[in-house]
């Protein structure tokens, strides 16, 4: 738990959903629940992963928001701090004692520019992403004027189509700028290739990685030509981190998903054309959900719809259970197929979502389970933190 | 402001995306924005076609899940009260002073029931819908354990293909046991057809309708017909009020979507074959988002993603601008085509969700704005209340 939260201040129902202690058949629902033991398996693994290959690995806080899953990954997982998109998570993190914070995006609005300037004052290095030449005086006016350093990384777009500068020659001139700049830092690149993450077969992800590969090792060449050898070149995601490492040209990763896993991710092969939630990673995050009406004979209605999960990218399925299929959601109801007629009144199901990180983003508590008890309360620190 | 938010205590960019007093200009995006005199305007206009037409408003607090939102509509559009779909939601609106609550939906867990059956000590009237005979026991139970009435509806799946039970037979066996059982009261019948709310066209719409009220009229009859006439036959949504007005059987509506509009009910029509957003409401509701990013010259990344709004009847569209569109998201960024590269580095959009609800549920805030000026700040009472 975190520090300001009182637990005996918390009605079950109303506040939270559980309280440590009580049997998993009475969490209130909807939910998101953590499988503790699963979790702490793939946070154990990639932190193994990482060591093995000699890559830092910073965890992806977007995807979880939560200040005791990072914790896990920092002291399970070896992860040498945290990456996350918005000022105001690095803000929630900061303010937790994380001492290695990259906002791995860009930082433009004025007022968000002072508050990241103000954030290494917690004690900690903050990093911030920059594509844009202009954005460079803005960044040096701010940390000067709190007598701060910020570290900034050039982004470079290496396929996903976003944010980020698509030549060397724009590296080049950025990072100079940077290296330049009173109260700044050069500290490297943030090239995270987002669009392959979710191609289904491995070979066309390493298509994708190879050539988002060549492009970076060219950027760290142009720089290390002019002196500005960066520190540190950040990137890879649950669907690509093999590669990255063996480029020899990373040395920092930024997987998030792998934690918890989602439908979507789960979906997608590994080299040897299995999917990865069937042996590379586990189910560990859950939307727990009960039947609430079942008046027609082969169609059950849960209680989670779509303020309980986000559906962009396809909706969840029914944990462990062949016999049962959640086909359809409404604002507060899903609609699950029961083909013959299994399921009862109040009985749980376990949803995958289809996309962990938006479906966290709508609930306030993890609720963390373990041989059938509820063990631990873990608040999604860093919802709703977009600003 | 609720009694319990202290607004000094509150920090921009940390805590809240602006406060009252603060030029539009300075909010912290990305949030939700709300037009108040257009809001106004919507609430008036239900207000007075419901008054004109003799049926009473229970206004949707499921759609916007804000006591201020609510009590505008009570006092300035005449609501008699609120429905909403979940226990926690209803404790919210009940500890608020709201004395007429209808759960809209079925209560089933034990400790939900009970839940229920407290709320009545708040002084109001409290109902909920029931499709299935052995929930009568456990809802009588549990209001005589706490010695207080619950109001109950029986409900119709008139078309929605949820929860509700489809005959008239099976409306009057459940009407019967409610009305036999101590500590509840009958009180009417649920039936939203909420399956035909967002076709496109009126006709089509109207004729789902026909079949629907059809279908009530007959439940109504058969209950008249043992002396059980409901009190209240309530329903009726912002694509479809004016059918239930001019059905003679229904008396209540229960509209929520009309006061804030989406680009979703935006696209249905209205008899004379216009866009329902176009004269029959106006958009009031609008996430606020920033461009952030132009490193490609005809795209431009935007501040609003999957955690800024739900995406599940499609992306926003841009709010007043023929010259740029919306055209792709992911977790915290909005990709946005530029043709003509007009837009400047931390300009300001304002973009119409795709769908309100589960759009409002991720925010905290609404930032009441009028005249270029903040206004107002709003919580969102009742976020992620799902349980």
């Amino acid at each position: 738990m975190n520090a300001h939260t009182n637990l005996a201040d918390l009605e079950v129902g109303f506040d939270v959903p559980a309280l440590p202690g009580m049997d998993e058949a009475d969490i209130q629902t909807p939910c998101l629940i953590l499988d503790l033991d699963a979790l702490e398996r793939n946070v154990k693994k990639m932190g193994d992963y990482a060591k093995a290959h000699g890559m830092r690995h910073r965890a992806h806080g977007k995807m979880h928001k939560s200040v005791d899953v990072l914790k896990l990954q920092i002291e399970l997982g070896g992860a040498v701090g945290v990456c996350c998109q918005k000022i105001s998570e690095a803000e929630v993190f900061a303010r937790a004692g994380i001492k290695d914070i990259l906002v791995s995006n860009q930082v433009r609005d004025p007022a968000k520019i002072d508050r990241l300037a103000r954030l290494p004052k917690f004690g900690g290095r903050v990093i911030v992403c920059v594509d844009d030449l202009a954005n460079v005086a803005d960044l040096s006016a701010a940390s000067q004027k709190h007598g701060t350093t910020l570290d900034c990384f050039v982004e470079i777009d290496c396929g996903a189509g976003r944010c980020g500068v698509k030549t060397s020659e724009a590296v080049v001139e950025i990072a100079k700028a940077i290296a330049s700049a009173p109260g700044l830092r050069f500290a490297g690149l943030q090239a995270y290739q987002g669009a392959m993450q979710h191609i289904d077969s491995f070979e066309d992800r390493k298509a994708k990685l190879d050539t988002a590969i060549a492009q970076v090792r060219e950027a760290v060449d142009a720089l290390v030509a002019i002196d500005l050898e960066p520190e540190l070149v950040s990137g890879g995601g649950t669907g690509s981190y093999y590669f990255e490492s063996k480029s020899g040209v990373f040395n920092e990763l930024q997987c998030g998903s792998y934690a918890f896993m989602d439908a979507d991710y789960g979906r997608i092969h590994d080299k040897d054309g299995k999917r990865i939630d069937q042996g590379e990673w586990e189910n560990a995050l859950f939307i727990l959900t009960s039947v609430m009406s079942h008046a027609k004979q082969h169609l059950a209605v849960v209680d989670a719809g779509l303020k309980a999960q986000s559906v962009d990218s396809g909706l969840p399925f029914v944990f462990g259970r062949d016999d049962v299929k959640y086909i359809k959601c409404s604002d507060e109801h899903g609609v699950v197929e029961d083909k013959d007629a299994v399921l009862k009144i109040n009985e749980k199901l376990r949803l995958v979502p289809g996309h962990c990180d938006p479906t966290c983003n709508v609930h306030d508590w993890y609720v963390g389970v373990r041989n059938g008890k509820v063990e631990t309360l873990w608040p999604v620190s860093a919802r709703g933190k977009a600003y």
